[in-house]
C-alpha cells in the first residue's frame, strides 16, 4: 500500500504526479480484472494474458510489477487494495487515515468496552465478506495457492493474515487490561480460537456460514475467559 | 473403504477372489504412487501418467475407477485408505474392525474420564500427523483442491472430515451426558473451536504446530466448558 500511497503525494507540477496517476490506475485495473476474472471462470482458467487484456494493459506490465508466482501475486496484492480502500473510506467517514495503526491495510476494532458486542460485530462483518459471491472464489483461490505455496503462503500471511490477527488481539489485550478477561487467557490463542473456526468452516463448507455462528462462536469461546463480576 | 472390504469378502473358490485381490493390490498401489509422487515433485507436476506409470497399471485403470476430477479424488481414496489402514491396525492391536462407530474410517476418541486428557492426546497425534513431511505436501494439495472445487471439496469433507469432528462430538457429548461439561455447551461448536484453530495454523503457518499449541488449546477452550466442581 506504500506504493501507491506514496505515487499519490508527489509534488504537484513535475512530471512524475501523472506518470504514478497512470501507474496507479493500471494497478487498480489489473486488481479488478484479475478479481472479476477469477470470480468469472475461476483461478486455473483465468491467465495473465486475460488479466492483461480486461484492464487493458500489456502483460509484460503485470510480469514487471509482480515477477514471481504473477497470477496468485496479483490477486494478493488485489486483497491488499481492497483492504485498504475499505479501511480508507471508514477512516474517511471517522476522520483518519486507514492505517492508524501502522499495521498494514484495515481498522482497529473498536472498543465499546463491551468484548462480547466489539467481536460479535466484527466476525459478522467477515461472515458478510466471506458469503459475497464477488469475493469467495478469488478468496479462496488465494488461500488455496498459499496453501499449497510456501512462499506466497507467507506473503498472503505476513501481509493480510496477521495483521487482522493483530488487530483482534489488541482488542482482547485491551478487555485484559481493563480488568474484563483472566489474565491467564493467552491473547493470541484466543484469538485463533474465534478466527480459525470461521475460517475452517468456509474453508471446508462443513456448515453454513451465519450471524447465529459468530454469535455462537464468541458466547462459547468467551465463557471461559470473562471475569465473573 | 466399502469397495475394499466388500471384495475382499467374496466368497472363497470361485475366480472372483483372485480379481479381486489383484483389484485391490492396484488400487493400493496407486494411492501410494500418488502419495509419493505429490510428495515429491508437488501436485502441479503430478499427472496421472505419472501415477499410473509409479504403480504399474495402465492410465486407463485409473480415469476407469476415478472418472472425474482424477488426481484429487485418487489423492481423496489415498487419504481414505490410509485413515482405514490405521485404524485397522489399532483396532486389530485392541479386538475390533477399525470401523465400530459405522462412520467411516477411524476410531473413536477413548474416554478415559478425562475431557481434558483424551482431547489433549488426540490433538497431539492430529499435529504429530500434519508435521509428517510425507503427509503434509499431499494434504495440503487435497485441502486445496477441495477449497476450490465445490464438488471434490464436498466429498472431501463428508468422507474425510465430518467423520472425525463427528468423533470429537461424540467424545464431547459422553462428557455432557456423564455431568463434566455444562448442558449449554453446544457440542459441535465446541468441536470447531478445538479443531479449527489447529487446521487455520497448518494451513496458513502463522506459527508452529507443537504439542505445546494442542495443549494450550485444549485448556483454553475447555475453561468455560466444564462444571466446576
Amino acid at each position: 500500500m506504500s506504493d501507491i500511497k506514496a505515487a499519490g503525494s508527489q509534488a504537484p507540477g513535475s512530471k512524475a504526479p501523472d506518470a504514478s496517476r497512470r501507474s496507479e490506475r493500471s494497478r487498480r485495473a489489473i486488481h479488478a480484472a484479475a478479481l472479476a476474472l477469477v470470480s468469472e471462470q475461476g483461478y486455473a482458467r483465468t491467465t495473465v494474458e486475460g488479466i492483461a487484456a480486461r484492464a487493458g494493459v500489456g502483460k509484460q506490465t503485470i510480469y514487471r510489477w509482480w515477477p514471481a508466482h504473477s497470477k496468485a501475486a496479483v490477486l494478493l496484492d488485489a486483497f491488499l487494495d481492497l483492504a485498504e480502500q475499505t479501511a480508507r473510506q471508514a477512516a474517511e467517514a471517522a476522520g483518519g487515515d486507514g492505517d492508524a495503526d501502522g499495521d498494514g491495510p484495515g481498522r482497529e476494532i473498536p472498543d465499546t468496552g463491551d468484548l462480547a458486542a466489539d467481536l460479535r460485530r466484527v466476525l459478522r462483518a467477515t461472515v458478510d465478506e466471506l458469503n459475497d459471491p464477488a469475493f469467495d472464489r478469488p478468496a479462496r483461490a488465494l488461500a488455496a495457492e498459499g496453501i499449497v505455496d510456501p512462499e506466497l503462503g507467507a506473503a498472503f500471511t505476513a501481509k493480510l493474515l496477521e495483521p487482522r490477527l493483530r488487530r483482534y488481539q489488541r482488542r482482547i489485550e485491551a478487555a485484559r487490561d481493563a480488568g474484563r478477561i483472566d489474565p491467564a487467557v493467552d491473547p493470541r490463542i484466543a484469538v485463533e480460537l474465534l478466527v480459525g473456526p470461521l475460517h475452517h468452516r468456509w474453508l471446508h463448507r462443513t456448515a453454513p456460514l451465519t450471524h447465529a455462528y459468530a454469535d455462537d462462536l464468541v458466547d462459547l469461546a468467551l465463557r471461559g475467559w470473562l471475569v465473573r463480576e
